[in-house]
């Protein structure tokens, strides 16, 4: 093995037997058939100790970050990142390949491994997308589960963004019908003894404004002024309600018409949870004290003088915490062929940075020798995010990526017909067409590219359809390696075969993570915005350059007098193309990258450019996926979940 | 033993033996001292199998429903109602009687014993109320978890309370722009064989309508039109989004202000989630099966032609019952000495019934010898309610009512001065008053006779204060027992002194529990809607009668028309007063109950008529609770919830 201190972590496992049928039924089909060790079996075999893990029913497990300090000697396993090229509507099987080649390495290759996913919205598994446990062979289960509650973290991060939510309108109403005086009687009321006391969650908020005092009665009049009234200016507030439900009657409202809250009233909106600022913290955080800073650190709008108002100046940054406290252990859970798969944390991949949680990972690679992580769409998305905002938080060295390609995107991406989901494909997909494939190579050589400038090794994973013809996949393989550099480009087949079908992948990327860390960050923290992210537009989308909107222009000066300059970026670009233009397809050349406007999540610690309308807030069709979804009461399963 | 068998269900049981200081620390001090049995040994204990529970971290587990096909056969255990007098609105102390009863029953008396309870809303618990687990030394345990997320039942209520909502407002924006028979080929797409199927959440609507078809294709024009266009009347619609937040500012709105959805706004508001009929749901459900009925069968509103527009007519009950189907488990946790609590179900006590689950009381009847149950509020409220609708509807027989009072309240009700929340009591109440206390006997005694109404025997728990003088406890049992008709009144001291503070209750329960059962309902289903609320007001309430505003009047009407009038009644009514008048103390005299509107949860399967203004989602104060409530990284444990 390939252990820094030369040691694996092997332990006795048992591969969970697949009963392969050909043709491959429908994914919950298999999901619904398979074989499920008991979650306690899982844990023991991939070395967490009994008092390590609480268990959620048979099949699900919360791991306690204690196994953190149990295991602080031991070396890190190989880390391995899962990214796409530039993909089409559908999906090329980004998740379907990370779980496959986990199969491979744990039950095939006898390697000990974790798969590190994120935790998918309830929002589009009831509207547009149904499931999204991988598929065919290579599933996490019981896909029930992992499609739903799961064990309750994005309903704790909903409670805990709605609470902040709802703490900068009430304050803003009491606020305006008080005096100063009246604020202090009803902040520090008399206890029994007639003393006042400062809660434990003003102490952040004393120690920014400076004030130093431990009896609130001692503060002057000008001090109490300053600490009672936040002032906030309802035009600034960019904090909004969240919600895991597709709403999209939510996405523009008007709230506090009441009859008790008049003259109160203001536009605001709901979004999808998972792009709560919230999402993104846990996602980033390394530890409770860590994400308890994080959360006070949230900037919901700024004071009538323009400056920043965070979730610790509202005082409730710790009932935050409190209700985040269990959403900060990752969820084990296995997969098929019963290797161990962590998951946790799913932010949006455009407005935040579309990556599980480091503390998954940071379990995961004292645990086992390989860590398969995917990164949300392609690489110039959460790959670069990966590297970026990701390890750069995390301190954690990339060993490898793989790069999932599939004829039908490079098709897409050579002038094929548009692919538009719920429609039947074009036959220029299904029939052999190699002049189109040629075409469109040009876009996994960009995304090879890219990977290779962070200095990290890059296996091309083909992920092969029934429809593909062996001449397809040779001329794929052979210009992955020869023009694009690729340390090897393999045929997979883990959706029809499960892990064995991915044992050739599995064997390259045991390869590729041998080789020394070249690994490197695109951009340094400590030069201006404006160069960051114009590094980002033409290293990783081969932009031109970058055109600022005022709105834009006016954030980069707010932003770096506030000192939030040397934050990373996370780009909210669209994935459907290396560029902002989700119509330009295969390697754009010759566009400049137009920043609309920046945003910041202080406490998540990222800026983001937006260069375009991005949707945080889905709908439902006409038909929902909700149609389908119902239990069977002779069965006592769940149907329709796919 | 008692049981109609003769058989006693009393196993091996261990008491968590309680380490009692004096003066009685801080709830959550004595809480997070407290000494825990793994909950597989509290499961084993009652006589739970390996192979029904499912854990949540080491103390708690939820129930499943297999049980009770297992214990079938067993005869049931004795069914015990604690309630109250007319309250103060610092409350009486009845969940901490509750638990402190099952202490004493369980922990000193050797009975087996189940405490069943509501799930607090993390609303209040952030915003002004702080937990809900009892007090003293009679708690549930861990209290941050009774407190906080518990096993996710809100927010699995939360989830599919809001996807219907989206499911209202997305399918009138759908039909808004559609014809009819653009609506079929999206509600019927072909698939690859280019078949149209009916998804598996029409049938219901399908059998409304009286459409006999199996392929949508044979559908006339006719059939067609009916089936997929809803035809919403948007002011018709009263389901409402719900948060579990104390968010006041969401109590009215404005939805559907993007400009994907010009032209579609409408006002509308959130609820706690609490009061979401679904949890009125949860609560009264007796299985599965009937719980996806009952889904199905919640009324949003009405089409333009006034006809009951249901969640099986929008395809989405299946859905809401897979989201559901882990919250109709109880969830088992465990007093401070070690006894069994099923936590389940917490429906608002006005709006809705106010009881905690059906489920979890007839697992427990199966399980113990003694099951203790809180109704919420008064007798006139909560205990109305669990006789005339939760026990209409489980078949539950009661065998005996706890009555809770206390000193303060009695001299409240006698004329006391006001008692209000976060100010200090007036000395009346803390210093001996018999003739404040005398005058306040009546509300007691009206309660009583509430209670007997129902063929209920009473046994009257005195809830001793520090400050209560000897002379007014003895008042208060001489004259609950001579002129009030209880079988016995017993002051007690669980607060204090956990189970042992409350043997003589329990032993007065027992004996109580021991007479055969007069039990009757107060009024037949089968009679008008106006009848039954009349009964209610003059048997219950001490009112003359009762006066309809017009819009009452109308929907009196229509839900006559539309057969909605033989379910039973769940007045919406103040719990400060027997009276709609919170201002009235004692036994008011002399009062017309006014009726103002009346609304139906169909799904539950309830009316309830407004006497005032109920407030549906409560708000948060200058000083929310939250500012004490935080993680000490020292110790790692909760600072502040209480």
């Amino acid at each position: 093995m390939s252990q820094k201190s030369g040691l694996t972590k092997r332990r006795p496992f048992q591969p969970t037997p697949l009963k392969r049928r050909s043709p491959v039924p429908p994914d919950f089909e298999i999901a619904q058939e398979a074989d499920l060790k008991p979650i306690t079996q899982v844990a023991e075999e991939l070395g967490l100790l009994p008092e390590e893990i609480e268990l959620y029913g048979p099949y699900k497990a919360k791991v306690r970050l204690e196994v953190l300090e149990r295991l602080k000697d031991v070396p890190n396993g190989k880390y391995i990142d899962v990214t796409a090229i530039t993909p089409t509507p559908l999906g090329e099987g980004k998740t379907t390949t990370t779980v496959g080649l986990s199969q491979a390495l744990g039950a095939h290759l006898g390697y000990s491994v974790v798969t590190c996913l994120r935790q998918p919205s309830q929002g589009p598994t009831f509207g547009i997308k149904g499931g999204a446990a991988g598929g065919g062979y290579s599933q996490v289960i019981p896909m029930e589960d992992f499609n739903l509650h799961l064990t309750g973290d994005i309903h704790a991060i909903t409670a805990a963004n709605n609470l902040l939510a709802a703490a900068i309108d009430a304050r803003m109403l009491h606020e305006a019908s008080a005096t100063d005086e009246q604020l202090f009687e009803r902040l520090f009321p008399k206890d029994k003894n007639g003393k006042r006391h400062f809660a434990r969650n003003m102490w952040n908020r004393l120690r920014k404004l400076g004030i130093d005092k431990t009896d609130p009665d001692e503060m002057t009049p000008e001090e109490r002024s300053r600490f009672v009234r936040l002032d906030i200016d309802p035009d600034s507030i960019t904090w909004r309600r969240v919600i895991d439900t597709s709403d999209r009657f939510l996405r523009a409202i008007t709230i506090g018409q009441g009859p008790e809250e008049k003259g109160m009233e203001r536009k605001t909106g709901f979004d999808i949870t998972v792009a709560s600022e919230l999402m993104a913290i846990l996602a980033l955080t390394t530890d409770l004290a860590d994400m308890r800073r994080r959360i006070g650190r949230v900037v919901i709008g700024t004071n009538r003088r323009g400056e920043p108002i965070d979730a610790d100046d509202l005082g409730v940054a710790g009932a935050m915490t409190v209700l985040m406290k269990d959403a900060i252990k990752p969820t084990l859970m296995q997969t098929l062929e019963g290797t161990p798969v962590f998951v946790h944390a799913g932010p949006f991949a455009n407005i935040a940075h579309g990556n599980s949680s480091i503390i998954a990972d940071m379990i995961a690679l004292k645990l086992a020798d390989y860590v398969v992580t995917e990164s949300g769409f392609g690489s110039d998305m959460g790959m670069e995010k990966f590297f970026d905002i990701k390890c750069r938080y995390s301190g954690l060295v990339p060993n490898a990526v793989v790069m999932v390609a599939t004829v039908r995107a490079l098709k897409m991406h050579g002038g094929g017909p548009k692919v538009v989901a719920g429609k039947p494909l074009d036959h220029a997909y299904t029939e052999e067409n190699l002049d189109l494939l040629r075409a469109g190579l040009g876009n996994l050589l960009a995304h090879i590219g890219i990977a290779r400038k962070f200095g990290v090794p890059v296996v091309v994973a083909i992920n092969a359809f029934a429809t593909d013809t062996p001449a397809e996949l040779e001329l794929i393989r052979k210009v992955a390696v020869e023009e694009g550099g690729a340390e090897a480009a393999v045929v997979c087949r883990h959706w029809e075969l499960g892990g064995e079908g991915a044992v050739e992948l599995a064997e390259a990327v045991v390869k590729a993570a041998e080789k020394p860390s070249q690994f490197r960050f695109l951009y340094p923290l400590d030069i201006p915005i404006k160069e960051k992210i114009e590094i980002i537009a033409r290293e990783v989308y081969g932009a031109d350059g970058v055109d600022y909107l005022p709105e834009a222009e006016a954030k980069i000066e707010e932003y770096t007098r506030l000192g939030f300059d040397k934050l990373p970026i996370c780009m909210a670009k669209t994935h459907l193309s290396l560029s902002h233009d989700p119509n330009l397809k295969g390697v754009p050349k010759g566009f400049r990258i137009p920043v609309r406007d920046i945003r910041a999540s202080v406490g998540a610690g990222f800026l983001y450019p937006l260069l375009g309308t991005i949707s945080t807030m889905p709908g439902l069709p006409t038909r929902p996926a909700f149609y389908d979804i119902d239990l069977d009461f002779e069965t006592g399963r769940v149907v329709g979940l796919f």
